[in-house]
Order: structure tokens, then sequence, then C-alpha cells
């Protein structure tokens, strides 16, 4: 087995808890490898630091599996990881049959995500030495939950830089892939061949369920609703009626469905239009809501780009309080891992200076428990949702 | 009515929300006042920002009390914050009849705390120029919510500052004040009288309603377990065994009157110790807990006390993992403000370094939804509560 030696002066994070190695940060390799291959990973005074992946194509050279020299990178070390990730979603997951139960690096299996959809899985495997263990991690998958069919979403561009090809397709079927899942009493179509991510924003169920108290009685505007989900916790909260608006007509079919297999139909209408125009026109209309949610999709996937993002989320908030008569609240979104939540919280501050608005705080949430997040890897921790009172 | 002029290079913070105003940031004061009065706010050209109380003694010289220029400081301003503060709860309590009404500089009342106890009230006016209208105010909660009971809690040292005598007693009664409550199901007695702050820790509720999942089947140690409400809800939520160490003799008799009186006087067990001693000796006997939780009291009250603030947290969050197996749960809190939220997950993170342990963050909470913040005023946030795993 190849082994990375690290930089006596760039092994604070990797030693501090970090499971990604970057090739600066490497002094030495010794041994021959493949991409893909598991590597031993040392300190500066060779100490053992843990097993991991290797892939000189990618950014991330090395990402760790495992810190513990006793544990060998085979069948019974990935059955011991799927099973503790299982059992650590019997302990946080309630009242749904939806869950993310392998979320990567804060599950201690880097880059793989896995799904839960009712009887059904999606599965992306989403760097090369995880995408050979694929079949090795399905059949585990299928021994232990034993799903109706599972769904390959290794569709996704970062796996282009790891040089693996793009696919998608049944890893256990065929099956319908437009299933419905139950959350909270409710349920959702999920199309697990073609949906957002694999399918349905599942980090967000908490944040819905937040709704509950706020939205009753409520005119709600659900601004980037996608699939209407925020619009159908608020209607079941007690909403006497919801606007979702999105720029995607195909979401807004799904929508309306989703709304009418709940009873909905009558409180939510759905509207196709840019949630910036369209805010813009509701204020110039005159038009007030009692409660405004923002879940706009990430506006930079970069650093670079944090700028252009800052002014789009202030803009947003800022058109979204003026909306809301004092006492209204609003439930305010970012999953652009670049905007940090202070940045964020300091974003929506400003705008309710320019608006002349007073902020409360409800409550500052995060994703829900089953994406948990490594505090040793800031990565991992992507989405804000903000509650606030606005006077 | 004395006008307060602000100087321009310091009233950004003020001018940016916050409620409060010290001499440091005031440029003249123009008209007499005595102290306690009301008085206008304006900017470094000389407009208006708002009204508030002004007290020379304090070192907060003005705390505002609105921002809009037509509400004047009367019977009505009091009535229809009270009001605001009450139709909050409504929204966002549940499950419980005590809760926090009213939460000072975050419901825009600077200074005043009231709490609900079943039928009961408990009252802080920590401020001159908010003690002023105690009788307006008590008199419109009665109107408002005709309790059985209302009990002054004005025995906390910061009202020295503002040159006010410490007092308790009855204001409506009196009435017997060890009440009980019912909180998601559960009874804890409250000592109005004598207990902690107004006599219970109403900001963590949420906080014990987290348990959920993480307690069941598990072995509990509930460090600085106060009253043995965490201890309550953990058996509540399925633990088979919960061991609950304080130092307050006091407090644990009522921490054993409330397990009892939930029906788990065989489950939870309560010792009298001091918990940095008994952390090391549960370790020196190689006990092990599944879920491990640390609620201190505020090892600082100052910005001068924190490194030794700092090392008091490391050494608790270092002892609490040590006994805990891979895959343990660790729930821990600080309730000082002076720690703020990422220098505490910095100091978490660090103490699992030095325990060779890798930490996963399952929720990252606050203080309850009736313990509102203001973005504007960081001082209004002061509770953090870490759920992580701990392997």
């Amino acid at each position: 087995m190849a082994e990375v030696k690290l930089a006596g002066n760039r092994q604070h994070r990797v030693v501090g808890g970090h499971p990604w190695i970057y090739s600066t940060e490497v002094d030495e390799i010794s041994g021959g490898f493949l991409p893909g291959d598991i590597v031993e990973v040392i300190d500066a005074k060779g100490k053992f630091l843990g097993r991991g992946y290797i892939n000189p194509a990618s950014k991330i050279l090395v990402r760790m599996l495992t810190r513990d020299r006793s544990e060998e990178i085979n069948r019974e070390f990935f059955a011991a990881r799927i099973e503790a990730a299982l059992e650590y979603r019997r302990r946080v997951v309630r009242d749904t049959d939806a869950c993310r139960l392998i979320f990567a690096e804060a599950d201690f299996l880097p880059a793989l995500i896995v799904d839960k959809f009712g009887d059904f899985l999606a599965l992306q495997t989403l760097a090369l030495g995880i995408d050979r263990y694929k079949d090795l991690i399905v059949e585990i998958l299928d021994e232990l939950l034993a799903p109706s069919g599972i769904y390959e979403r290794n569709d996704v561009s970062v796996r282009e830089v790891e040089g693996l090809p793009l696919r998608t397709g049944f890893l256990k079927g065929p099956f319908e892939p437009l299933v419905e899942i139950h959350e909270n009493g409710l349920g959702f179509l999920v199309d697990l061949a073609g949906g957002q991510k694999t399918g349905y924003f599942l980090d967000q169920r908490e944040n819905r369920m937040a709704l509950s108290g706020l939205a009753e009685g409520a005119r709600v505007l659900d601004c980037f609703c996608h699939t209407g989900t925020f619009s159908v916790y608020a209607a079941a909260y007690g909403a006497r009626e919801v606007l979702g608006v999105d720029i995607a007509a195909p979401a807004l079919d799904v929508a309306r469905r989703n709304a009418s297999r709940n009873g909905f139909e009558e409180v939510c209408s759905f509207r196709e239009a840019n949630a910036f125009d369209e805010l813009r026109a509701l204020e110039k209309a005159g038009e007030r809501f009692d409660l405004v949610i923002l879940d706009p999709p990430a506006f930079t996937k970069s650093k670079q780009a944090l700028r252009g993002a800052v002014r789009g989320y202030k803009e947003i908030n800022l058109r979204g309080m003026k909306l809301l008569p004092p006492g209204g609240f609003l439930v305010t979104c970012s999953c652009s891992f670049h905007m940090r939540e202070e940045q964020f919280m300091e974003v929506i501050l400003e705008a309710a200076k320019d608006a002349g608005r007073q902020l409360r705080l409800v409550d500052l949430r995060r994703q829900a428990k089953d994406h948990p997040t490594l505090p040793a890897s800031p990565e991992t921790h992507y989405l804000k949702c903000a509650i606030l009172q606005v006077w």
C-alpha cells in the first residue's frame, strides 16, 4: 500500500479531523498506486493517521475512510459503516419514509450518497475511490434493507473531475421512478430519475416542520417553491392561502399534483415566474402576505461568485420583507456553502436596514439531522434557514 | 422631553437596530431629565431615531423602546407590546403551560422579563426606566391573562447598578409559590420564590425535547442536572437508566420529586457531587454511558473570565467524551453569553482532539423560541446546545 506523508506545516487540518487531503499538503508519496487505490496516510513524523482513497486527478488527493489502524477497507468495513449510518437514522429521523441514509463524509463514507424514498433507494458515488466499491455497497444495502429498487443518480458533473463517466439507471429494478413518499402524514411525489439532486430536498424536512404555528391562518408566499413542499406544509399547518412561485413549469406540475393529493388544491395556487420579478410585481400591486418563504437554489457555487450572490440574497430578502406587515414572518434559506451563516445573517440584517424594518430571530436552523455535519469539516454544513419576525 | 444626540462616528450600532446606547456614543444631551425618564434619540444630523428610557447611573445610558415617531410611551404602548408578545407565544410555543411571555429587548420591552408557570406569573423589572412602569405592566398582564398570582423576582444584582433595591414578593396573591407546570405531558415543580432565575430553565425546553431518539434504551449521565428536567425527559424518551449529578442538595431534592411524580423513580437516581470531580471518578471507575448531558451554569459572566471558562468547558467536554463508547451521544450546553457559538464549537473540537475522538454534529441548537433573539443585538443570544455523536 502506498504511503502519503503530510508536510509538517500543513498537516494541522487533517490531524484535527478533516477528511480531505490536498496535494499541497503532501510532503511525499512512497510506493506505487493506481488512481482510486487505498493508501495509508502518515504525519510528518511518520505516525499513522489513517487510510483513504487517492485520486491525483482530483483537487482532493486523498479522502480519509478510517483513522483506526485495525480497520481494513473491506466488506466488513463498509457493512459496519452502513449499519452505523442506518442505526443513526433510526434514532434521529421520525414520521417519514424518506430520508438521507448516507451523507458522505459526515457518515465517514466520503463521496457516497444514499437516499431512501419509500421502498426505493437513490445512490451517488461521486469520487473514483468510492465508485470502485459501488457494487459491494449496493449488495450490502440490498442485504440490510431489501429495497424494491435502487436507482443510480451519477449524473453529477463533479464525477467528470474524478475521471468518471456520468450515468443514471437501475442498480436494482427496473421500477417506475416516480414514487410517492410520506412525510409527517403528507404525501409527495418524488422523481428518482429526473428530480433535482436525488429527487427531493430531504435536507429541508425539519425546516418545513418549523412552519407549524407560523402558517396558521396566514396568507403565504412560497418563493422558489419547486415541487411545492413548503407550500403543502403551510397549507397543512392551517394557511388560508398559499401562492407558490417558481420558474420551472415541470416542477410546478408536480407542485400542483402534490397540493391536490393532500387535499389543498383550493388553498394552494402556483405561478410560473422569475421569483425576483414576481417579488417586485407583488410589491407594486400592493399585495401583502403574513408569511414569506424564500428557498432559492444556490446563488453561488464558488467563492469567486460570492459578491453577486450576496446581492441576490439581499435583493430577495429586502423584497420579501416589504411584502410583510409588522409582525409578519420570513423563512429565508441559503444552501450555498460559500455563503456562511454569519455572512448570511449580515445580509439579512442589511436588507432589513434598507427596508426600514426591525428583525427578531425566531430560530436559526440548519439541514435536517439525517444530514449531520463534521465540526472538523465546515464543508459539510451548507444549509441555513433563518426564521424571522419582521417589525 | 430631553434629546439625546448620537456621535456621528459611533451611531452605527444603534442606527442598525441595537437597542442600547452607551454614554460614549452620545454627542450631547439637551433638555432636563430625571433618571428613568423617557428621552428622544436623534442621530448626528438631528434625525429622529426613537424613544427610550435614560439612566446615567447605568453603563447603558438609554434603552430604546420604540423607533416609531407616532408611538408615545403610555398605557396603549405597553398594552400593544404585551399583546404582540402573547400572540407570538401562541404561535411558537406548544404543549406546555409554562413559557417566557416577555423576553426584554427581544420583545422590544428592554429589561422586562415575564414568565408564565401554569396559572402564575413571575416578573422582573431590571432597569430603572422599566421599573417605573411596573404597576401599569402588572395591571395590563392581569387584564389580559387573569393569572391566579404574580410573583416579583427582583432579587437580581443588576438592579443595584440601576440604583434599584432588591425585592421579592407577591404582586398579586399571596399563593403557594411551589407550583407544578406541565411540559410535553411531564410535570415539574417550580419554585417561583426560591428557584434559579425565575424558578425554572424555560430556555432549554426545546433542547430537552431534542433528547427524543437519543435517549432510547440508553444509560444516561446528566451533569449539572439541577432539578432534573433533562433527566426526566431522558427517562420519558426511554432511557434505561439515568444518573443526575449536581452539587446543590436542595435542587436534587426537587429532582427526585420530579422523577417520582412522573413515575421514573426506578430509572432516575441523583448524586450530590461536584460535576468536575464526578466526571473524573466515573471515568476512573470504568463507567460508560450512551448519552452524556452537560448543562453547566455560566462559567463566565465577563469577557475577562473567558480564559478560565474555556478551560472549564474543555475539561468537562473532554471528560464527558471519555465516558462514551464509539457512537455515543453528547449534549453539551453553554449559557455564557461571552462564550460565542463559534468559540464554543472550537473548544469542543479541541477536547475531541485531546480525547482522540471524532465528532459528528447532529444539531446545533439555541434557546427556545419563546426566547427569541435580535440579530442586531448579539447580547440577546446566549444559549448554545450542541448535540454530537462521538466516534
